[in-house]
């Protein structure tokens, strides 16, 4: 019997000795290289994590001792240690292990997380309540170099009591290469300092990752984003004391044995303690460290699929991307903004192309949002692209920085609506609520390439707060099909007279479509109409609705603050008497599965779709 | 004539010597103290600015070169330069100069600003902008030490190229008391380390202004949170040019000749600058730096009601922060949260009595709500105050961190409504929408103190996520009549059968019944709907609503995302086929005003509510 299937709870580490923990580090690894390649996820950052994540169970006893993953994507050595292996067999999938902390999956997880640069902030709670109620436990949180970009950390830090005793904050500083010596603080200092050095440091690691195409594009532009300010400074351990941290490193976060030393040694410390541990994203994964066999098998992975922060060459995202670099080249005052999404977002094109005109600001949202205002305010055309879900962040700066001085600010919102797999940390649910209720924002939902392509140009023709959404993944054949027709609506009629009619946008055209094909299998038939501006709303496609007896609209996305209810006032300011249902998600909380699973559980597939009509019409 | 009215344009300002420059500064602090004498306003932290205002636009040539302020209420002088002088008489009158930048005054306030910590990211953004365009203007932005804790301006920083020559950053710096002698940096860095030294001259300004009641509590408020860790490190001249930052400091912040000197200088220079300057909030208005005779006018002042980081001692914050002590009497495990607003939100009570159990973590809603999430884990009740329109900043949060794990957190939301003479950045018209397309809060609307006191103890007796929101201000002697019911829903019938019904909530209900007696009198009749729960939607209430033949839905909220919408929704599912109208703000944007003005604005005024039920039931 290997380890890792003796392991049922954190208990079946503390046993172990090192050569065994290193052992199961490496069964860990292999496992989560299988299982990544099969059900997708996040496999370089949950290697990188490996012998911390086993270092700190064998010296806290979780679920006693909280760990706070910061993001949260690292968490799958932590979830086959709390005695969900089993389940992580099925991850991402319905029934299976979410690939974010989950609290409704076991108790070791204190905290939902998904977006970054939270952990410090949560811990930081925790261990403040725990000290109040003389609850002598400890709160581990282990946040990444990226996610201290965020300024939200940077809140938590300035709130850290010297006196606190109960914190560890663990930095996963997966930058650079691991270091075999990690030396005195000084000289640690010394050399960071000498730019020089670290730089080709940097240049040496690229260009191995590059030449042999192993890590894919997403780790490089990690190591790329090393060049920010911000980062060169936090690596001195004197100004995380200042802080108010007690620091120390830098260690080498694959050395079981050493991290366990350390961890076991702060436990007993009086302020709180920042580990700073390097590692190597993707350790155990890429030819220098895992052996020939099975390298092999790293050949068959198509990591990039299965990585949400990347996207497929066929895909929106890549649309979207090559489409703004060709209208890039006859607009010099366009601009392209990523906030640590390159890749994810397809600008990878744009980037290469005019690196000048191209700002990626790390997790960042907040200030991409600001930034992109005063861009605008300088004359430039800038367009921030970023997923549906991330855009939560930059909530207060849509309403003050870009709508109040109504800034020519273009968002092209990816992700929008379900994701699938990701979970109810990562749904693209809220973004037309949030645009709809701040106000001035002009809102376009394509639903294929071709109208992706027309409304991008559209848009950025115009001036003002602008929008576009559109999903994760590919366009469907069916909605291929439908082109663009450049109208701010489509009515898609039956062949005959017809009382029904289904409201939708987006994605959800296809099932509309769908749940015609029924509706007529079933001698009942029901018209479309395909939102493709949702705001501000038309007033024709108000006019158009007016016409029904029985209106159904079905909306990827949460019903309150959605465009259905406005939709439906506006009808009865027309006089409108006839039904008016709306099926859309109740919660923005939609745990993981298919889009097609989740689809069933709002009831927002064809199948459900059909019904609806057909019980409104009786 | 004075100079200060001889001053129409930046332009007057360069003519002038020095000492004129001192002499035009001592008139505008003069100016300043009368006007917001009689208008409100935030009289101190606009004295501090004076010299550097005018530093600046003697040096720079304001609107090409742009000036940014941040938080923006410490712009008067530079509107008073930029021919707003007149305007400024009128402060915060409708009509009259806003208290806020706002571009549609003038072109030489690029931003709309209200909120915290955006303006280096906004000032970043003009300064690519320029660069790409080769425009060899200037943009200065100025931030005080306190909107510092906002993780915002961390993100920022972050993204500073070392290469970017036309960006400047003035730190207001008005923690400490003005040093005559700046000395070298090296000096100053080793004095600042000496904390010995650092806190006992914290110690003696805090009992020089406690004893002297002259400033008020939230200065010394200010002057203590410099306690917070991140102070202590951000003035560190090395930190700031590990950052990318030129740094030049710290400088006499009102010495307006060494001011120029310096800004002459920097511009001139390659890499993004930061000028560290020291200033004296509320300059020119303590004892020690006015003439007696001045001083004697000060005590005329109701300095506390005209700004509106204070509360009046008659208000629902105050009857929110007592209540908040006496139930916290009884149950330790209730916390209290404040982002930098102590007074504003009548926590200082709490403050003075839990101080263990208290928690001021500056301006930093973001980390505010994550850490409430962390104490609730942790087994704690954590009270979060804080103003409607600041929470906007951490809708994320809320989602993420609250609501997905159904965190026992309880939101306070004060400010909640219109706000009058603040402005469009301070509205507080979203909260209702937010929460509600967020989903999972029970949020509560108290239309009176007996309310609010009944609503705070009955959800603080609950689990989940939880909210109160109340309106800045007092309690009317109409609204203090009602008591408590301690029902979700009241109906205020008529004393005749009647087909009219007005539903509303908080304070609102106060137009409700003035409107009900236009009604009257005009022989029309009209019940009332009060909602004293919002979320989740009380079916009795609907059901009551049901009854109705005509409905008019008063929201002091923005549509998209109201209850107003939602109710609708929910009375066409019971089949109501009446009439029903929706009043509420279209955009959150409202321009500044007494709230009797905005309310007339968005016709939520009695007359209007008396016109529009008139109006649909004939």
């Amino acid at each position: 019997m290997s380890l890792l299937e003796s392991i049922k709870s954190p208990a079946d580490i503390k046993i172990l000795s090192f050569p065994q923990l290193e052992k199961l580090a490496e069964e860990i690894r292999l496992f989560l290289i299988d299982t990544t390649s099969r059900n997708g996820g996040h496999l370089a950052s949950n290697l990188g994590v490996v012998d911390i994540t086993l270092a700190l169970h064998y010296c806290f006893n979780c679920p006693e001792d909280d760990i706070v993953f910061d993001v949260g994507h690292q968490c799958y050595t932590h979830k086959i240690i709390t005695g969900r292996f089993e389940e992580l067999k099925r991850l991402r999938k319905r029934g299976g292990a979410a690939g974010f902390p989950k609290p409704a999956e076991s108790g070791s997880d204190p905290f939902y997380v998904g977006h970054s640069s939270t952990s410090i902030s949560s811990a930081l709670g925790l261990a403040e309540a725990k000290a109040l109620k003389g609850d002598g436990s400890h709160v581990v949180a282990i946040i990444g170099d990226g996610a201290f970009s965020g300024g939200m950390a940077y809140e938590a830090i300035n709130n850290l009591k010297p006196s606190l005793k109960n914190l560890i904050v663990v930095l996963n500083d997966n930058e650079m290469s691991i270091s075999k010596s990690v030396g005195s603080l000084a000289r640690y200092l010394l050399e960071l300092r000498t730019s020089a050095g670290y730089l080709s440091n940097k240049k040496r690691v690229q260009d191995f990752l590059e030449k042999r195409h192993v890590i894919g594009p997403f780790i490089i532009d990690t190591i790329l984003k090393s060049k920010s300010a911000l980062r060169r400074a936090i690596y001195n351990g004197t100004l995380f004391e200042e802080l108010g941290f007690n620091y120390i490193g830098p260690v080498n976060g694959h050395d079981i044995g050493e991290l366990c030393s350390i961890f076991e040694n702060v436990k007993s410390m009086n302020s709180p303690i920042l580990v700073h541990a390097i590692t190597v994203k993707g350790k155990g994964f890429i030819p220098a460290e895992v052996n020939p066999g099975a390298y092999h098998g790293v050949g068959k992975f198509d990591l990039d699929a299965g990585n949400p922060d990347i996207s497929l060459a066929d895909s929106y995202s890549n649309c979207f991307g090559r489409r703004l670099v060709q209208l890039a080249e006859s607009d010099e005052k366009i601009c392209a903004i990523t906030a640590a999404m390159k890749y994810g977002t397809g600008l990878q094109y744009f980037y290469k192309k005019y690196p000048d005109r191209f700002f990626d600001v790390g997790i960042a949202e907040q200030h991409a949002v600001t930034f992109a205002a005063g861009l605008a305010k300088g004359g430039m055309k800038p367009v921030f692209s970023v997923y549906s879900t991330f855009l939560q962040r930059a909530f207060d700066q849509l309403y003050q920085d870009v709508m109040l001085g109504s800034e020519d600010v273009l968002l092209a919102i990816d992700r929008a609506g379900l994701v699938g797999d990701d979970g109810e940390t990562h749904q693209g649910l809220l973004d037309v609520a949030m645009l709809g209720e701040i106000g001035g924002f002009t809102l376009c939902s394509p639903a294929n390439y071709a109208e992706l392509e027309y409304w991008l140009e559209e848009l950025l023709k115009t001036k003002g707060p602008r929008a576009l959404r559109y999903p994760r993944g590919h366009e469907s054949e069916r909605l291929k099909a439908f082109g663009c027709s450049k109208n701010t609506f489509d009515l898609i009629k039956n062949s005959k007279p017809c009382k029904n009619l289904i409201i939708t946008y987006g994605r959800e055209l296809e099932q509309a479509l769908a749940a015609c094909d029924i509706l007529e299998a079933d001698k009942e038939s029901a018209d479309i109409l395909k939102l493709n501006r949702l705001l501000p709303v038309d007033a024709g496609a108000l006019f158009e609705a007016a016409k029904y007896e029985n209106i159904l609209f079905a909306e990827e996305g949460v019903r309150v603050g959605g465009l259905a209810e406005t939709f439906l006032l506006r009808l009865s300011a027309l006089g409108f008497k006839g039904k008016y249902t709306i099926i859309a998600a109740e919660s923005p909380a939609v745990s993981c599965g298919s889009i097609e699973e989740q689809l069933r559980d709002l009831a927002l597939d064809a199948d459900s779709l059909a019904i609806a009509v057909k019980a409104a019409a009786k």
